[in-house]
């Protein structure tokens, strides 16, 4: 067992090349135990256990600098720096976060969770080591999927002009998180076919010196090919071919369902975890096949994460044309799905609240300022859905609704949902966005709303003195504050706004005539965001306005009922609040 | 003379391949008029007009559509699709936009002002055709400055899996606005050296179909070449060798001076207009220029506009290392950046506010999320500034101020922002951006403001009843309203907010004794944006707050007064309705 003594790269140093084999094999043995336990990242890391060890062999980690992509695969790279605890003692796995985090090591750089970045981040910090004439190694690793985001272009293009050490570990594993998609990806076959000697060569092509290596999860010929390359004095780019989720074979067989997963068993490769009930990515994938059937203008639109509105591979196939993986880039997504809406097509794009923040620009020059009728489906917002800081969806109200000619809706029912998109799959006033709910909720009553007329909010209850605008899934909370506020006499107005990036603007002056308090619960950060659009309404007014939500912070893998007892979001608190406020007058 | 008859594509088709150079000529004399006497795009159209007449000539506009990258170079196009007479007619100069604009013609496609978008639009409008089963062209057209944008890359990766027609007209002239940056224009050269005939070529790394003309300003040889690869039933890059400025001695020898100007003397090429007085850019650049002589860790960075914040070719050279063109790649320079902050260097990156929107997931991810102590300078903001819908600076203020962790300032003096901008260079408390304003306005009093107190506003003058928050330049319309409501002998307390991103909930507590309405006046879009935390921060107690500012529209080519009045932005409407509010109680 070599795992209780390499605790640390300088441990590692010490085990000789032909003993790191055994050692790859122990990681990724005590690997593949936590993750059937804990789930997480499977196959991106079982695919670079090899490389790391040969990275933290060769370089002098924290000295010489390493910056991952995403980095969901820098698992080895923790157990290595003094985190193996997190890895092999189940009590102690949440110890550390999915991704690197220089809180918890001086050998991680940066936090990241968004991909494409590191090739921009270790050419800042090799830029930085020249500007103060220091000496170190900086190596950057990003996987082919990421290859396909701007950034890393950007990157890679710029990196080129530094003209001092710094090496991009290309980790092509064959797969983005389903296969890529791009003509780049034909030209990186090419280079694998012909073991890195074509002549037309998209790194080269980029500037960039080259070195390919077939035998990617081979430690030994890592370890001399890191060696060879190590003090480069100029840019260069080494190209490994790995195979994702090596040496655990349901893992290799099944790359996209073992990309990220939960608990399994290992014996199988089955999910241990039930779902019950119905969910948002199927229903919605249902019924845009639906729609595709009957609409031959309908294309469903996916940056490399079609399981997020449930498009399984066999939907993707059924779908044909009417279905597009554009790959990791969210901003080419938007900008085609401007120009798709333009010629007659009725694009819908679907993807996680944070990774729309790639695309503040494209949503505002590309669509919205052309008014093309897009339709973009933000997905894991809200505290009840990803909670690492990197992943957590609380921005896209601040970022959305502030945008000119962009409506964004936050249902609160399945019902409520579709209405919604059946109307943003029909209507022609712009480009629509929809804020997907975590949970599915079914009021059973049919939603007759005309969201024609825009920012038109739906009044669930007619009272007085105060009114709740509960938006999106906080529309719960609003009407079990507001049931708690009828136990103690006072019948509440409760509001759901539905629309998040515009103001009601009669019903709000309506309700100046016998309201003194307004108070509006969103999903997200305030600021800058729903409350803020109502207390600046009523800010020359009489109307008290409360505003709650989530503060401007970074939240990192909180809990959801300490935070939101924190924030006074709870109905009890929300209830308590207001009564404290009627009665201070 | 061909240009009175020749007001339509149509009409065009009645030349023969022979008469076109003819026509060109004429176009470029008539352009070169209107350039001389009203400024604009200068070089990209000159260099453009051969390569237009020739899609004129072969493709059937509007049938065919064209997506013109940025739209600068689209002067020749709108000239020969019914809007010449804005090019002949000094009385109708202003009559268009200086971006294709599809509110002026059916000939223009989007309203493009950003880079590296034209292949995304192009890509959907080819895609939406298919869907709908439709028979057209489409013809991208992007320069080789706008490339090196990742939203670029991301359009080329994808529009090679496209499948049909689409045409990519590569207008290589050697040139972003100043030289080229980036590994990828190595390759470019190489392949115009060879003709188009390197083994190594971009293009076709990228899975795309290719082709090369180096007499890109030759009509006849374009009009020939077009028709050849008009209808290929795949995505073709046409690689065209033009010269920037062709035709015009002094813009083909200074070329990036050329590339947009002011009216110029025909006859010699000096600029026509003569600046007054001291500007941020000179400012700014000569600060930056001393910082850098002193601290070697000073690094100033610009994507591709070095101009924005003074840095002559001259003091690029005298920077050497301590001065970064990464091109034209807002999303790289912000990630290096943080890199470089991280390693210990202080890097500076100058920009318009309008391109700083494509940096909002960097802003968020890269750099506030892992609080490096980056220096962003925002050029280009408010009403003072460019007024063209696509490069308005009127969203900052929303998309800045809600990011976690990121620190706005807006300063009102040149000693404030002198003030600011040593603090920022030398503080360690995470990334720091400062919007610049578009004037020089000096106290004459140094600011000895303290900026490690985040938050932290300045009370102008103390009063009572009502208090105005002037936000930069904004501050100067409050201080004359606070003059003019002394007059009525209301003695208003006047505040310089200094900080953006924050709310000094300590003065704002203290204004309840003795205030009941608070003014917020800020250079941007209200919502979500300053006013909106003043709001927010009062909503529950009995102070009253006025926001003013601009709405969440798209603005476009507006007159600054009547705008200002349409928003009583006016320093006697303001105190008007201030008067207003205070009696009306």
């Amino acid at each position: 067992m070599y795992l209780e003594t390499i605790q640390s790269p300088q441990a590692l140093k010490g085990l000789t090349v032909k003993e790191l084999p055994a050692l790859c094999q122990e990681l990724r043995t005590t690997l593949l135990k936590k993750l059937s336990e804990h789930g997480g990242h499977i196959g991106p890391n079982l695919g670079f256990v090899e490389a790391t060890v040969a990275m933290h062999y060769v370089f002098d980690s924290p000295q010489d600098k390493f910056v991952f992509d995403v980095s969901h695969q820098s698992y080895t790279h923790k157990m290595l720096t003094g985190r193996m605890q997190a890895f092999t003692d189940a009590a102690h796995y949440d110890d550390v976060s999915g991704y690197t985090n220089p809180a918890e090591s001086a050998h991680d750089m940066f936090n990241v969770g968004h991909t494409s970045t590191s090739v921009s981040l270790a050419c800042g910090l090799a830029k930085g080591r020249d500007l103060l004439s220091q000496k170190y190694h900086v190596v950057a690793v990003i996987g082919d999927g990421s290859l396909s985001g701007g950034e890393a272009f950007e990157g890679l293009n710029n990196v080129a002009e530094l003209g001092t050490n710094c090496i991009v570990i290309v980790n092509d594993n064959e797969m983005s998180i389903p296969e890529n998609r791009g003509g780049m990806y034909r030209n990186l076959k090419q280079l694998r076919d012909t073991n890195g000697k074509a002549e037309c060569n998209f790194f080269k092509a980029m500037g960039l010196d080259y070195v390919y290596e077939d035998k990617g999860n081979d430690v030994e010929v890592l370890v001399e090919l890191l060696r060879q390359v190590k003090d480069t004095d100029h840019p260069v780019v080494v190209h490994l071919h790995t195979q994702k989720g090596n040496g655990y074979g349901p893992a290799m067989r099944n790359r996209e369902f073992f990309h990220w997963g939960f608990p399994f068993d290992l014996a199988s490769g089955q999910c241990k975890v039930q779902f019950e009930g119905e969910n948002y990515q199927d229903l919605t994938g249902a019924y845009l096949m639906n729609q595709i059937k009957t609409r031959p203008e309908v294309v469903a639109i996916t940056a490399a994460m079609p399981m997020t509105f449930g498009f399984t591979p066999a939907m993707r196939v059924e779908a044909g044309k009417q279905f597009v993986d554009v790959g990791i880039c969210e901003e080419h997504a938007i900008a085609m799905a401007s120009g798709i809406a333009k010629a007659g097509g009725r694009p819908v794009f679907a993807l996680n609240s944070t990774f729309l923040q790639r695309t503040y620009d494209q949503l505002t020059q590309d669509l919205s300022l052309n008014g093309n009728p897009a339709v973009i489906l933000v997905f894991y917002n809200g505290v009840y859905s990803l909670n690492d800081v990197t992943h957590t969806g609380f921005q896209d109200i601040p970022m959305i609704s502030n945008i000119p000619g962009l409506t964004y809706l936050s249902p609160v029912t399945k019902e409520e949902y579709f209405a919604m998109l059946d109307w943003a799959m029909t209507q022609k006033q712009g480009p629509v966005a929809i804020r997907v709910p975590e949970r599915v909720v079914a009021s059973g009553q049919p939603d007759k709303t005309d969201y024609n007329q825009l920012n038109k909010y739906e009044v669930k209850q007619r009272g007085k003195r105060v009114a709740l605008l509960g938006l999106g899934v906080f529309q719960a909370q609003a009407a079990q504050a507001a049931a708690l506020l009828q136990q103690q006499g006072i019948r509440a107005t409760l509001i759901n706004p539905k629309f998040v990036s515009g103001v009601d603007t009669g019903l709000l002056e309506s309700l100046k005539a016998d309201h003194e308090l307004v108070m509006t619960l969103e999903d997200g950060i305030m600021e800058g965001g729903f409350g803020a659009k109502i207390a600046q309404f009523y800010g020359d007014s009489a109307m008290k306005v409360l505003c709650r939500g989530l503060k401007k912070e970074f939240y990192d893998r909180f809990q959801v009922k300490p935070l939101l007892t924190e924030l006074r979001l709870l109905p009890e608190q929300i209830a308590a609040d207001i009564l404290a406020l009627l009665n201070s007058k």
